[in-house]
């Protein structure tokens, strides 16, 4: 048996507002329900809606923790009654329904995944909320295949470079953009065919130089409205358009959807965190099966670029919107 | 044998312009390619592809006829040199790729059906541009399944009429627009299960108050602009907007793309005349096994509105730009 406390840290976020409101507190360990594992967490990963959530634009889904935190890998020391899979000292990763910005944190079975073989905490945390997000959208909803072509926005961010990895480990071409030319040569680093740095070039030209004109099959985007005229210009027949943020706006002005006619084009999107337990359940399945071969392999993995205490959440938010950051940014316990 | 002769009657439309360019004139009957049937028409639907051909605003594909018509109906009295379906004397009603305005009019092969039994000239005609359409929209971009719920704009259009009768065939329930009483009470007499008078009530309101609040899983529009933002509103979580054509505008004004990624929608269409040989025989095929026993056993078929002399297309495109019509408008040969 493990030693579980009635009381652990966390980060607390107050009424919400800029970085400087995350500071540690003290509060009660959450009990894990039937289904649900108890972890100690050893390493959390930071992510954009974690941002949102702090600032009080994006308030958790009714009955989620209240605490900030969307993945964390460490030590399970406890589990609910209807727990099949793991047991207290199983390491797992787990993509979180919240509350992982704290020293425990609880979790569904089923969003529990063991780390990859050679993995420490570190790079096992860095996983779920990208390769989740990435192959929900890259995979399902925007259904690209081998010997498909994708435009990826965002290239060295967190999802950016889990979707280049992950692009090419499953037999796709790659145009990425990014905003420096370090960050253009990141991206080729980790995979891509093409690097476009959106300050300097039109992407959308740059797309029509790389495909001879025809567009790519699949557009994976975080910018939202500024980009959507362009993005759909990008695409070729029967392409995919697929929005996971909108980070520079939701509004686009003096939409011409002919397009999305013309070209039979589809335009989606999603979000993780709302889908049900039953949802990511099948996602992780997924992963496991199919992702986790690779990351043992070596054909992909995580870019960690900075990690900070827990404690200091804060500067890690202040990091993270900078954009200075290529690759994840993580907090560690103990 | 038939005798065919070297020159026939077609209505030409000149330069483009108003219903009123349209007139017959001589000119040489088509020669069949290798796998094309030569078809002397007895029946041509009237579509409003055609009438934006017309006017000048949608040319032919190119290597298309001149002559604009999209459908028709009639006996085969010549086969090209690979045609292994059909021969001189069947009737077939076919998907045209133009032409269809005229005493002959050639299609490939793949895109000729037989009559459905008991079907005259007139009915057969009515058949391909609707069914063809509607099939490929709402089952295939739409994917509309049984026990879900779409909603059909333009409920008593050739389109509208179709749609409501095969959703409804197919296990759907049906919510249709319409601009008046009578035409409402006609989408009714269809099959739908709720009609709705844009003209009067609001059909975001109706949707929510129909649905439980939940909203649609399919949204089939022609009306295009000034109902997107308010399709996207009637869409429920995973729903599917399938837009076919855009008579009120292309260019939507401020857009909000998030219920796209919030509910996961799929924003999509489709136009039919694009497509290649090989994908109007995929969905030819998919019509004669699954829909024509439909049309023989009286569960769906056309709804004709009025029929006239192929010299009179122009009256008939008259007609069809009053919006009067409920169903479809003909013409015949001979």
């Amino acid at each position: 048996m493990v030693a579980v406390p009635q009381e652990m840290t966390l980060i607390g976020h107050g009424a919400g507002g800029g970085p400087e409101v995350l500071a540690p507190q003290r509060g009660p360990v959450p009990t894990p329900q039937a289904d649900d594992v108890l972890i100690r967490c050893m390493a959390i990963g930071v992510n954009r809606p974690d941002v949102a959530q702090r600032s009080g634009s994006y308030p958790p889904p009714p009955g989620a923790s209240q605490v900030i935190g969307l993945e964390c890998a460490g030590e399970v020391v406890a589990v609910g009654a209807e727990v099949r899979r793991w047991k207290v000292g199983d390491r797992v990763t787990a993509l979180t329904n919240g509350g992982a910005y704290a020293e425990y944190c609880t979790a569904p079975e089923t969003q529990a995944l063991p780390w990859p073989k050679g993995y420490d905490a570190i790079q096992a945390a860095a996983l779920p909320e990208t390769y989740f997000t990435v192959y929900a959208n890259l995979f399902g909803h925007g259904r690209l295949a081998a010997g498909e072509t994708v435009l990826i926005h965002g290239g060295t961010s967190g999802i950016g470079v889990t979707a280049i990895q992950l692009a090419k480990a499953f037999g796709a071409s790659v145009i990425a953009t990014a905003g420096s030319d370090d960050k253009v040569a990141a991206c080729r680093e980790l995979g891509a065919d093409i690097g476009v740095n959106y300050r300097d070039q039109d992407f959308v030209e740059a797309v029509k130089q790389a495909t001879g004109g025809k567009g790519v099959d699949v557009v994976l985007d975080m910018v939202g409205a500024p980009y959507f005229a362009r993005n759909l210009r990008c695409l070729r027949l029967d392409g995919r358009l697929v929005m996971i943020a909108f980070l520079n706006g939701h509004v686009a002005e003096s939409v011409d959807l002919r397009p999305i006619m013309v070209k039979r084009l589809t335009v989606t999107g999603s979000t993780m965190r709302p889908r049900t337990t039953k949802e990511k359940a099948a996602i992780a399945a997924a992963l496991e099966a199919k992702v986790w071969p690779l990351l043992e392999g070596g054909k992909c993995g995580p870019r960690i670029f900075r990690t900070f205490p827990l404690a200091e959440a804060a500067e890690a938010h202040r990091l993270m919107e900078s954009s200075a950051h290529i690759g994840k940014i993580m907090l560690t316990v103990g």
